[in-house]
């Protein structure tokens, strides 16, 4: 059998599903292999030029699922809630369509954004810089679940199960992953059904999922079949294994939690198809792009021209985690030029200049770089 | 600057943008480039395990953008129909939403569905098996407004120009493409406003494109600005440089039309993570796939367990130029299988077991294989 035909078959180290940091294959200075091109043909990201929008819509929004999505029919499907607490509770969407309802903005990245930028490159979700969106979720606070519940007091996590079933690093498992007992009570924590005003599509999680705004994307479960609430901390794969920024394979490392603080732009002029490199007419261009931060409010955006940086004008905040817009004016003179941006949010957390290399390429925030070519 | 920080800068052979076949950098036997990595993650594909789905949601269905998806306000944008007619006509969208509305289910599919799997392997946007998916497209028939422009007798073929813009091949152009005149007098093609009953989102045209059932996306035209009817043939990059059947760079070849027959099975069991690989349990599992022909209908769908080649059963027609969904049951057996589909139209066209190799990777038809491990 011919390895064209068998693309589903691993083309690369037979290794790589047995590395120790289950969620790559390790680190390689080596060419992209086929596993990465299967994952980036499966889990599509932002063209940035959606960056101009407030709001993404569904099919331009990033999507990352570990397995396959899953196919649900939403009257025989069940939500159950379980664990320390008074009331264990089996929901159906009518019933959840009946409770309080929110609606919140949030930008959601996938914690692996920028990872294939790195050098040397984690063999994972080859993500170059596109892996995020902003939209709007409405559904039920989950802390008013937790409180009709009754999250008994020596409670400190809550754990959340999607339907979803594969198997990474050797071990199968429907995707799991737990939150600590205050963050799941957060106001602004949402089961949503609808994803900007529309019922969710099928690979954003459909019929509900969880949203946690300010947290990368790992930890809104989508195709949500399970709430329990643990008295333990959680050991599951996706909590313990993948998911940590670790310095290398033997590493125990640390979770990855909130969003790092990051801005892109809009690549101004034309692309060439092929290689994207972008061409610009000389004279006046309004710079625009996005930033946000799950740490803290954006508070300024530089915009580097060629390596020197001045401050670029923000818009009002769009509240909540939702990304912020900022614009700068430029006059491109004829020449080459390399553009780029770097945010800094209210912790004084900046982007850095070089890549934030980890063993599973987590959070790299750097920043932004675009070669141009004016004339 | 570091190239991992100018990752839109060509990573490949400088000459890529150059290559005589404008469409790909020309093949290879080498790795994945970055600038396939590029393309692949702005431009998604359909999981295949959409294809339990007669309709295609839009963030699932196929996308390919040869620049930027623009941005577009419709109340200051009009369609221009000029050329070889009576009348010429601007239109606005109000307008047009007060004409004869169509609704037509089609099967689009990415011309270069397939490429990646070639060897060697021709350097563009790198399909595996997912660049398809299938839509209600609601809006104007084309023969309708061609009609009322009144086409002249000598007119041969209908020249179609989007807004989006770029350089492709080194040729600075908007992405034009025409049909011939008794293509575009048929009363399935439509000049489309809205995909599965709501508005085009913008990845797909919005305000308006043009729907062609039967032919590869290509012919499709998005974003459409512009119809203009001309007495010789159009020489536009597109339609003479790209889209090609080619078997080498000097080789003028013959023009990409109509959607070759091709099938697709939904990978049965559950996935690894990394390497895709499928994990099946033994027992009774129901295959099933679609499939779908621009030569005419789908006569028959044979299965293969491991090369040996079974009939599958054939749902109704689904009308159209729509995919036919197909069942078949199994009982796997434990051990590693190869899965596979194969599918012959009403002309006799089946799909082929090796390769179709062209210079371009233009219809490769060939039959999808799917290895499982059951147990």
């Amino acid at each position: 059998m011919k390895q064209i035909f068998t693309h589903q078959q691993s083309a690369g180290p037979a290794a790589a599903a047995e590395s120790p940091a289950a969620h790559t294959a390790g680190p390689t200075t080596g060419p992209i292999t086929r596993e990465e091109l299967q994952l980036g043909a499966r889990n599509h990201s932002m063209p940035l030029e959606a960056l101009r929008r407030d709001i993404t819509p569904p099919g331009l929004h990033y999507v990352l699922t570990h397995f396959d999505i899953p196919d649900i029919d939403e009257s025989s499907w069940h939500l159950r809630i379980s664990g320390a607490v008074d009331m264990a509770m089996e929901l159906t969407m009518a019933a959840l369509r009946r409770d309080p309802v929110i609606t919140v903005p949030v930008t959601l990245e996938c914690a692996g954004n920028g990872r294939s930028l790195l050098d040397p490159r984690p063999v994972s979700q080859p993500w170059i810089l596109e892996g995020v969106g902003t939209a709007h979720w409405t559904g039920v606070p989950l802390a008013y679940l937790l409180g009709k519940a009754g999250v008994h007091p020596h409670a400190v996590e809550v754990v959340f199960t999607g339907v979803d079933e594969g198997v990474q690093g050797g071990v199968p498992h429907r995707y799991a992953r737990s939150l600590p007992i205050h963050e799941a009570l957060r106001p602004d924590v949402v089961l949503a059904y609808a994803m900007n005003g529309t019922e969710l599509p099928p690979q954003h999680g459909y019929p509900l999922r969880l949203v946690v705004p300010g947290w990368y994307g790992m930890a809104s479960v989508k195709w949500l079949q399970s709430i329990e609430v643990v008295t333990t901390p959680f050991k599951g794969f996706q909590q313990e294994v993948a998911y940590r920024y670790q310095e290398s394979a033997d590493d125990a490392g640390t979770p990855v939690s909130r969003i790092r603080v990051r801005s892109l732009m809009v690549p101004p002029g034309i692309p060439d198809f092929l290689t994207r490199n972008r061409m610009l007419k000389p004279g006046p261009v309004l710079l625009q792009g996005r930033a946000w931060s799950g740490g803290g409010a954006v508070t300024s955006v530089e915009v580097g021209i060629d390596g020197a940086w001045l401050p670029a004008q923000l818009d009002k905040p769009a509240g909540g985690y939702a990304w912020r817009k900022w614009t700068m004016p430029w006059v491109a003179d004829p020449g080459g030029h390399v553009l780029s941006c770097r945010a800094t949010d209210s912790t004084g957390a900046t982007q850095p200049l070089e890549q934030n290399w980890n063993y599973q390429g987590m959070g790299n925030n750097v920043v932004q770089r675009i070669s141009v070519t004016v004339g």
